[in-house]
């Protein structure tokens, strides 16, 4: 068989049965060998930044990695911004970028560049494979890099020789490392440090925001009297009725301050202590509060649900935790505003929702109206690169069919990424998005006076604007075969997403939010 | 003044007028000075692709630099890919990239990445200006390599508090590098290889695809009797009624080996010597024919088009060239075909046209039907990385007020950077983008059987076809803003061609090439 067989058959076997792409010639050898191997699902995406999108949301939902499929150098290239989401959110990736035949590259042909240059600042693990013969132990390593712990995106460069040539083995999955436990006198110190009896705080990331780790956190929360708090913007948190209930950090550094203030002992969980998202004139970047001593419980590979775990029965927790009850807000009326919006939300999220976060600054308010909703999980912009909501959404929609996707999406962000919609239709996808269009980049607005910048004019606040002309994402969804409505009032807006999260296949409201 | 007001004034002092951006806190103060320096105009785009290519579109029609404000490593990435084509048209063009305050960087916030390794796959400067007061001289050095022979992309990183420091100065002009001229022997090798008797050919590309360099390569060609060839991927032909005609060399490999058959000498005039874009299994990558000897009159920084004229003289080549009479093509009537949009383009062109041909496989045969059109450009895909038409026709807009632009565009690379269309909506460009829908990457099916795979079954082909659901890019173009039509045979796409090149503004025409 050949090197493109031998991979899809490797990377099947490892368990990456989803592969997201866009390919071009040096990748056809791969695409060609897709009939032979159907247990491998290829999905089509019209840019690169939805394929890479797609398997974050998929690897994230799934715990197992997508495999994405890119064209040489400039493939890789549109596929990075949200490969940095990725990166940001330890989520196991496997990427496999063409290249040139081997013999090839030394002409410097038109499409030819940089690969390995841009694999590196995105990649935990990086490989050029040299023949057909060693394509299969190469994806198999580049599968257990994936999913080891944390996760990490592994970055298979395959040149198109290399696929096309016969000699190819299918090689066995690779060992996988698991979490490591955490060191006896880091338990011991940390234990010490919730006895001590000060105002203590555990802030939970990575692993430590799904439901087990959560648990275990509400455990040691309340033996020691300790506060709880989840990162700001978390991979994948598990929230809603019946889950231990937490406070997210905001991501305003001045509110992160005012939630920190008073707290003796800051305890890391899989989180990074809290820093400024951005640096402003004559404001600190660390925002842990004078005095207060930073504990790290769990880093990296640590395994940070056994160390709560441990550390728990140490405290001699309770095995009971309190829950977050079943509390819904009532559905709101009149102007469509933010609040508006996260009131119906939080009123209607189905059982088993998912949603995806990336309504930037019309968003921020929103964990409190759905804090009482039916179990979900809340996905966020990890890296902080738009265009990541509506791909990520349609790759957890391919992670769990059967559950519904909630997509809440900045209009500015939605820009980046918008053929997302198409591989939405085109699949199916339970996916309903709810695009906020307030019709300007709403957060810079914003910044521009965080930075000291107050003296802006007419020139420099039209770089900020949406309208002129307004977008009409209706039209645009409509041009990608999904269904659409607008929402101008509470009311409209609640209606179509009753109705949206009911119907099956792809939804677009455009939540026109002009009171904002 | 501050950093930002000192770069953007030096900027404009430099001849860098224009700025496409998208940006983001860390360039706020950057947006801020826009209002104190009106000359500056800043032009937004919804996605960093899209300033990119309108910033390679802005300097290949004006041979001036273009800014690029760029928000972080995430947005140097999205705008990746137009930067590799712009850097394989020798665009001169100057990036700004925003990063975070230096006292920031320890803190590997959500938006840190390794800026530096990505700009480096792309630019041929880059710099980091470590404080205010070096703002303006970093600007100057950043201008003066953009624009030094034959034109480069040159990355000032710009840290926010660079940007925001008092201490900012404007530094005048730098020193330009013009292009150098062809030694003696050089030239004396070139011609006694035309002068041998052997059939000869010349390759032009880069400066000499402009009429001095076309009108001194004929005189060449008519007194070594020579042929003359331009490169598959000009960066800006001048071409059409009243200058040199030449044949353009065609991307697949066969035909190029077919049309330089015989050949004894070829000499290289600011174009590199012909390979396959793409290799091929069994096939040689490198298509100068056996036997025939490659010289290299001019390549690099050399000043191609003074050498030109110095070897004519030489030949004692006659002042005067024979040039390409008005020649228009009938009306076609009946099915929409690539050949029949390629006549109607010829047909009715205007005087003074830009033509921006992404059409990929659909516009393959249009340099035959156009090449008796009054005289126009005609701008290519440079670097093979798709999504580069409607950005590059945004910023030749903008550099040429007055003359039409036509994009030529795949339905497959319109996907890319659509929202490019916005922007011309925006701006009132006059922009008549033609979407060449044949619904499939049609390209890459040939591609399939062109590396052997001919095996392909249902999984693989439906990794290739845009169809199910189809794209419709009247309402995409409607959703930015922009009107448009869609033609479906031959006579309606002429009556809205000839109708949209009349109209201020952009226009859409979604042209279905089902028959194709």
């Amino acid at each position: 068989m050949n090197g493109a067989a031998a991979l899809i058959r490797t990377l099947v076997g490892g368990g990456v049965d989803v592969c997201f792409g866009n390919p071009g010639t040096s990748e056809m050898h791969f695409v060609a060998a897709l009939d032979g191997v159907p247990e491998m699902r290829g999905v089509l995406c019209l840019f690169e930044g939805v394929a890479t999108g797609a398997a974050d949301g998929y690897g994230r939902m799934s715990d197992r990695p997508a495999g994405v499929l890119l064209h040489l150098g400039p493939g890789l290239a549109n596929g990075l911004a949200n490969l940095h989401n990725a990166r940001r959110a330890a989520t196991p990736l496997v990427t496999v970028v063409g290249d040139h035949a081997g013999y090839h590259k030394e002409y410097d042909t038109p499409l030819d560049s940089d690969i390995d240059a841009l694999a590196g600042t995105v990649s935990g693990w990086v490989r050029r494979t040299a023949r057909a013969g060693d394509v299969g132990a190469d994806a198999a390593d580049a599968i257990a890099a994936a999913r080891s712990a944390p996760g990490r995106i592994a970055t298979l460069i395959l040149p198109a020789d290399v696929s096309w040539s016969e000699g190819g083995e299918v090689a066995p999955p690779a060992a996988v490392a698991e979490p490591t436990a955490v060191a006896d006198d880091v338990l011991a110190s940390v234990a010490d440090a919730l006895g001590s009896g000060e105002p203590c705080a555990l802030l939970l990331g990575g692993a430590a925001t799904r439901e087990p780790g959560l648990r275990a956190a509400a455990r040691v929360a309340a033996a020691a009297g300790a506060r709880l708090f989840c990162e700001t913007f978390p991979a994948r948190l598990e929230r809603g009725a019946g889950l231990p209930p937490l406070e997210r950090l905001p991501r305003a550094a001045e509110q992160v301050v005012q939630r920190l203030a008073g707290i003796g002992h800051l305890v890391l969980v899989g989180a990074r202590s809290p820093v400024s998202f951005f640096a402003y004139p004559d404001r600190a970047s660390d925002l842990v509060p004078a005095g207060c001593a930073v504990h790290t419980l769990a880093a990296g590979a640590d395994d940070a649900v056994g160390a709560l775990a441990e550390l728990a029965d140490r405290l001699g927790a309770s095995a009971e935790v309190a829950t977050q009850p079943l509390l819904r807000p009532a559905l709101p009326g009149g102007e469509l505003t933010p609040d508006a919006v996260g009131r119906v939300v939080g009123a209607l999220l189905p059982e088993g929702a998912i949603v995806v976060d990336e309504g930037v600054t019309s968003t921020r308010q929103m964990p409190v109206p759905t804090a009482g909703a039916p179990r979900h999980d809340w996905l966020t912009l990890t890296g902080g690169a738009i265009g990541q909501g509506l791909p990520l959404a349609t790759g957890a929609a391919v992670a769990c069919p059967g559950r519904r996707v909630v997509s809440l999406e900045g209009d500015g962000s939605a820009m980046y990424t918008l053929s997302a919609l198409w591989t939405q239709a085109r699949e199916g996808l339970d996916i309903t998005t709810v695009i906020l269009s307030n019709r300007s980049y709403r957060i810079l607005e914003g910044e521009l006076r965080n930075v000291g910048a107050e003296a802006a004019g007419p020139r420099s606040r039209d770089f900020l604007e949406l309208s002129r002309p307004d977008l009409d994402f209706v039209s645009l969804a409509a041009g990608m075969g999904v269904p659409g409505s607008r929402a101008r009032t509470a009311e409209e807006f609640a209606r179509q997403f009753a109705r949206a999260i009911e119907e099956p296949g792809p939804h677009v409201i455009d939540a026109v939010l002009l009171a904002s």
